[in-house]
């Protein structure tokens, strides 16, 4: 399994929009082949501040998310909405 | 759908250990009632840097995680090995 988090900051007055466009993404991205996670998260302490969670079963399986029309659906709606540049961090999955 | 990110920075000499003991605890975890994800993730960047993902349907079953013999086993054996204080971080499920 590989991994990545992305760590996104989001302007307050765009968080409900920034929810909607997620589970979109969400939506499709659990059906493509190989993916494991696609996982939506809030921040508890902090509502501007969101995580998604996104494991393939192989880095081929990942980097064909980045070339399906929802990935740049959701690129493309959410850019003016983060108050800062979306981090993503690559991880290498031990379990599972 | 509650999560916890847990961010680990272990010593060099006891990743094969850290791993082995993370291993443990995922595998008594993810039977665990109420468990979603216990995933264990290795930095692709720093292997002394690691990630636990923890979810679980409610509060009350995350909080039960806590009083588990595994672990509590996980937490003493791990204690020594780590490079500094590990960081948990909540979040709030969206999607699932």
């Amino acid at each position: 399994m590989v991994a990545t988090t992305v760590m996104v900051k989001v302007k307050q007055a765009h968080i409900n929009d920034f929810i909607r466009a997620c589970v979109m993404n969400h939506e499709h991205s659990i059906c493509e082949p190989g993916n494991m996670r696609f996982d939506v998260l809030q921040s508890a302490d902090d509502p501007t501040a969101f995580m998604l969670y996104e494991a393939y079963n192989s880095p081929l399986s990942a980097a064909a998310h980045k070339k399906t029309a929802h990935y740049a659906a959701w690129r493309d709606t959410v850019a003016d909405w983060m108050a800062e540049p979306r981090k993503g961090i690559p991880y290498t999955g031990i379990k599972p």
